[in-house]
């Protein structure tokens, strides 16, 4: 599949150019860029008989009728906006992959016995409005009026900027589709993270998107001179956050599956001769289980209390965002992992600690994720890169998943 | 002595109003403000029979003769200047209750057999040239040509502002005085520190003036998502850094007489889902022994680099400020606490954290220092505060001391 996979690399290459920012990959909720993204995505479904339409919110679908009429559908997409200073492959190749896999089903000759929808939403990345999945709640109909009155940084909100995208004419979307329609929804993503580059195999399948909670940390002792206040007087806040951050540490190391972050820090008063008198840090928990992220958090909370207690500080702690986990569906990612062992020998499961457009979907119907390795983990930064030999993998897996859903689903 | 305290308290407050910025305490070198302060200083010295006098470098000086002629000379003094938004106390208490002493003795009809000036340094505290001691080390004649070149925020030079405050007659000052003629230099000053308070004392000596070293600690490490990289693949510079927050307090709340503060932390990228690759921290150790200091410096410099290559990270080391320790004088130290025990009973020694102008003097002459209780050790801050009473003990111990001194002078 060599051809194939070349096409796919071109693609990529060419979708990458396509940017709000001269210099840099930017493409944000429905900008300029978006526009022309959809456009050219849009023909490349035309080129492997993909009929084409884009939605109120911007989304761009492909669709493919199957052989039996009625027959259900099998949605594939990932997201086309990118973070700012973006690499070429988050959510583009989710898009993309399946484009080209669909076209070698065709120059095979082979017809699907169920439709097909790729779909490329039109924001995931929550830039714009500091609201992530705006494409996907669209397309399940879940975006809310609330989530509309949304504004950027230039006061524009996001009623606004649908309102002008559909020349007026806009009403809160419905769901695109119902769950008894659909046969569920596979995403193809960069992984983003260093697992498969460690293990060695340029795919895996993953079993859940980790939950996440986020909130604010905040020590309160007491500011002092360096010089003058003894050791044994000193409620210094820094040192309990020091603690705090060596508790978080440890309890993500020794809870399997748990990640956990301190990411921000800051210090007040904040001089080299002042001690610290107040310290507010970020904390970040994921877990594939929402049980047990909820309990890792009240852990380390309880655990932070214990630390300002000891100390005489004042501790505060705020919630500021709680995403549930969303499971991917045992069936799909079965078939997936059979069809991972044909192109790679050997698969392995692994856990998404990122978002993706698979957790809002997951609440309309089954889904199914396949990373693809990435190097160094690296990504949102314009070295993000997958090899053409893993590329090359990952269609091939692809289209012996789709081959084999099909006898499946011929066997119904 | 309520009238000489009663008087204390009275010009402190009129010198607080005395300032460069309306609506708070701010005086720095040779501005508007100190111009006006020495002049009103000047005058409360010659009201209690001093002989005026203002040096190169903005220094006031306040001579009273001994009864004996060719005797030698008590230098007992503070500074004038102020930080930004200063409280009342700090630098000023040193100037003025000398002089008040002075004239309790006057009052009392006492002629002290050995001179005495009262010096008002004229810098102290580096506010406008981020460089310390100007007034003292004008005196002591330790400024040097290159000291000169030092710039304020508008690019103004010190040699540039030293020659127009002497309307262009200024060469380098040298030592106002020789070793020989002296007996040696007394500051008191506000604690500025909790220690008092915590003894519940008005006053304690002062042993030593710490040494000081600064710098600042870089551990660099890897950035990386929040969410998909594990736990134990990561080079997390964060909790590095935390580690060595915890042995800075540790080492030294085990080593006595040590104080060592991180003050300031930056974090790097600094979001909450990103894992800081790169911290820096700043480091303030202080000790009154400078053999200690340097060693606890090794010490936790030695540890940063375990912390480091234990955790795959790099750590850097940039000292930036290494300040030796002050003695004070057996002899004098003991005769001043021979007075503070005379009016408050028990009398403690305490190490000074801060640096003070005995520091520069004790180049010159031996030095002691008497520490006023200052309330909950606040200090560069409008509300610093000595109570009124505290400085009635304080006084009452300095006219003890001159009293003491001069027996003992004359036994000589």
């Amino acid at each position: 599949m060599d051809s194939a996979s070349r096409l796919l690399v071109r693609w990529l290459d060419e979708l990458g150019q396509i940017t709000d920012e001269p210099g840099k990959l930017t493409r944000t909720f429905l900008s300029p860029a978006m526009r022309r993204a959809n456009r050219q995505v849009g023909q490349w479904m035309r080129s492997v008989g993909l009929q084409v339409a884009e939605d109120a919110v911007g989304n761009l679908r492909g669709r493919l009728e199957g052989r039996k009429p009625g027959a259900k559908t099998l949605l594939l997409g990932s997201h086309l906006d990118t973070v700012r200073d973006a690499g070429r492959f988050d959510g583009a190749l989710g898009v993309l992959l399946p484009i080209v896999a669909l076209g070698e089903l065709r120059r095979r000759g082979i017809v699907l016995p169920f439709g097909v929808e790729v779909l490329g939403f039109s924001e995931e990345e929550g830039v714009r409005f500091s609201s992530a999945y705006l494409g996907s709640k669209g397309y399940v109909g879940q975006l809310r009026a609330s989530d509309l009155k949304l504004c950027d940084a230039k006061g524009v909100s996001i009623a606004n900027v649908l309102s002008e995208y559909n020349r007026g004419h806009y009403a809160l979307p419905r769901a695109a589709r119902r769950s008894v329609e659909l046969l569920g929804y596979v995403e193809v993503h960069i992984e983003q993270g260093p697992v498969l580059e460690a293990e060695q195999l340029p795919l895996g399948v993953v079993s859940a998107i980790a939950g996440q909670s986020r909130g604010r940390a905040t020590f309160r002792g007491k500011a002092g001179h360096a010089g003058t206040t003894p050791m044994l007087l000193r409620r210094d806040a820094l040192a309990a956050a020091a603690e705090f951050v060596l508790l978080v540490e440890r309890l993500a190391r020794t809870t399997p599956s748990l990640v956990a972050t301190v990411g921000t820090a800051t210090v007040l008063p904040g001089a080299p001769n002042v001690i610290p008198g107040e310290v507010v840090v970020s904390l970040d928990v994921r877990h594939p289980r929402d049980g047990a992220r909820r309990k890792a958090l009240r852990t380390l909370i309880a655990g932070a209390r214990k630390i300002a207690r000891s100390r005489e500080l004042v501790f505060e702690w705020q919630l500021t965002q709680d995403n549930a986990a969303a499971t991917c569906s045992e069936a799909l990612s079965r078939m997936l992992e059979t069809s991972v062992r044909v192109v790679q020998k050997r698969s392995i499961r692994l856990v998404s600690g990122a978002g993706h457009d698979a957790v809002v979907m997951s609440g309309l119907t089954p889904v199914a994720m396949l990373f693809v390795r990435c190097r160094e983990g690296l990504s949102h930064h314009p070295d993000e890169f997958a090899s053409p030999a893993d590329l090359d993998v990952a269609l091939r897996a692809m289209v012996d998943f789709l081959s084999r859903l099909a006898a499946t689903y011929h066997e119904q």
